[in-house]
């Protein structure tokens, strides 16, 4: 297989906006065409990512439109759906198209818009990425879902609420460096601590936000890439599913699709979790970082909490997870956060992140995770 | 690029279920892994095409959910959704992905169901395909879009609704001989003449119906087709878009996204048109079909009508067109419509599809809409 590269990448502000998916899509897709140097002539095929446009802006077939309003009507476009990991899987899809030699240069990302609905709505739409047969009427709403994976992390490891607090505490210090992040201001342990309780033992602030937000990268082949300013390289991108159903997982304080997943990837760039300098992770709770940064292979099980505790994982530490801030003060535009977390890995690779940048990071990972624990994709970039 | 080819065809009986999507795609999925005769442990990825599951089922992330109602959860699943055109665009992807040497077995699919909605839902739902800012606020349902077209169509070669009818009348005259079609008897032209106006010039019996179903096909790659009975080779998939919006479309007789899939095809299989012996083509309503018929280089633009009338696209004609029945008589479960002329191509060049046979038929095409004519995909088929 070739050799494929992401040479572009476009975020729009995260938080609330008041324009349609396909035109928050335009804005970081223009962007990435531009940072790519590329003519949006070349652009052979569009992968688009959203979730729960059909509910909230009563559009599907959201590929085509997205492209008309981007000014590229006759690109061909698919649509992709893996809940939160939506953006993430397009990009896995793409980079098989260009190693496949079908196309050179493919634009992917995602766009995800919710604030224009009332809170319960956004709550039950995205409820739909749950099981719907025996998980929906059982009221499982995702902070449900991590509440219950917090329970058993904390009975078998004896993991802490205050060790999740850090994570918070982290990701916002990373937020406020952050121009794009919807949150960018520092929080204190303490806020954490007394926010309202969600789902018991999640509060408010162990929980990211609802957002609206785009995101946009371009994937090409060696050949273009080498023509291009500071390519950086796609080593690997893998997927991995575990049942859709909570009374399947035998151990909920694992994610065994984010271990086959991150197992697959390393496989691919023959490389291992010690060689990683950075990592863009699914933060969609704290309790979800502790748990992937085991999972990713960068702590033992068990440790996560310690290392968000002892700041390995903050800018400065061993080894940095969400310089962006995270879902939890950047924000979680769904359809849009794979990509928008590829964005930050290129930009981290390329040393463009400004105050936020790990220094020398030259492999970076990205990980996302879609419904409950269902899904998960990890993909592995590097510099060189 | 490597050699691709389908082994494996499932399709549920098409009509009204009381069964879920992921069960109704199970059933299709179990029947074409059967029918390849490999391990279910043999898939690498299922891809899965759903359309208007979140709204109808309240479910999204319909990928892993099928996968566990299957009974292999840990396969990793990609959603897609490009409107009607959706399961084509999955089948069009994983033959990329075996194409590319990522994977040698993949489950190919889709399924929807509505006909536990009321018919205003569906059509609502069905609706949010086309575009959310201009159309759907002027009332432009599909049929109103198709009859727009069939207008054109009329003003610009004469073409009748007589002509239109003897495409409703042949589909389903090829339908009862099918056992999967939705509507297994056939009618007169003066019932289809004679049915209620739903949006002039079309009347009933120029539309397709509301169906639940599903579909699955077994890819692989040359080396494992090498090992199974009768595998029918994938020689080109390609895609096309067209504007989402109908105001930006300069000739509403013409699908411009057909006409450059089909040639991108043709091109990719070295054939053309003059070498295809039996195609399934989207006619969800009566004029589609003889759109398609011309745009896709079987009859000259403007005379589709007449081949309709004169009885070229019947079985026994010269190129038969939707011998299952197409969308018209088989029926029309969006997600899974697709794989499902997937499946009936494979089968007619397997040389397995009984009274509705064509003969000596060793390339077959395949033709999917989507939307407002916004996504088309044309795959070209070879027993040989």
């Amino acid at each position: 297989m070739r050799g494929v590269a992401v040479i572009g990448v476009g975020v729009t502000k995260f938080g609330k906006h008041e324009r349609t998916c396909a035109e928050l899509f335009a804005e970081a897709a223009a962007d990435a065409i531009q940072d790519a140097g590329v003519s949006p002539r070349a652009i052979q095929a569009i992968y688009y990512g959203n979730v729960v446009g059909g509910e909230g802006e009563h559009q599907l077939h959201m590929g085509p439109q997205a492209a008309s309003v981007l000014g590229l009507p006759t690109i061909p476009t698919t649509r992709f759906e893996t809940a939160c990991a939506t953006s993430h899987a397009a990009f896995r899809h793409a980079v098989m198209e260009v190693a496949a030699g079908v196309s050179d240069v493919l634009l992917v990302g995602g766009a995800e818009r919710v604030l224009n609905l009332p809170t319960d709505a956004a709550t039950e739409y995205f409820t739909y990425a749950s099981d719907a047969t025996f998980e929906q009427p059982a009221g499982m709403t995702f902070p449900g879902v991590f509440a219950l994976i917090a329970r058993a992390h904390m009975a078998k490891y004896g993991t802490t609420e205050e060790q999740m607090a850090h994570v918070a505490v982290k990701n916002h210090r990373h937020g406020a460096l952050n121009p794009k992040a919807q949150f960018q201001k520092e929080i204190t342990l303490e806020q954490v601590m007394k926010s309202a309780k969600i789902a018991d033992p999640l509060k408010l602030y162990d929980c990211c936000p609802f957002t609206d937000g785009a995101a946009a990268v371009v994937v090409v082949s060696e050949e273009v890439a080498r023509k291009s300013r500071k390519p950086v390289w796609v080593r690997a991108s893998a997927a991995a599913s575990d049942s859709m159903f909570l009374h399947d997982k035998k151990d909920l304080s694992r994610v065994l699709a984010t271990e086959r997943a991150a197992q697959a990837a390393y496989r691919q760039a023959g490389c291992g979790p010690e060689d990683v300098d950075v990592v863009e992770l699914h933060d969609c709770f704290t309790i979800a970082e502790i748990v992937a940064t085991e999972g990713l292979g960068f702590f033992e099980p068990g440790t996560g909490g310690i290392a968000a505790e002892k700041g390995w994982t903050s800018l400065g530490g061993k080894l940095p997870v969400n310089p962006s801030g995270g879902l939890k003060a950047k924000g979680h535009p769904i359809g849009a956060t794979g990509a928008a977390q590829i964005a930050e890995i290129v930009t981290q690779l390329r040393r463009e992140a400004g105050p936020r940048q790990v220094d020398g990071a030259k492999v970076g990972l990205v990980h996302t995770l879609g419904g409950n624990t269902a899904t998960v994709l990890v993909s592995l970039l590097a510099s060189e």
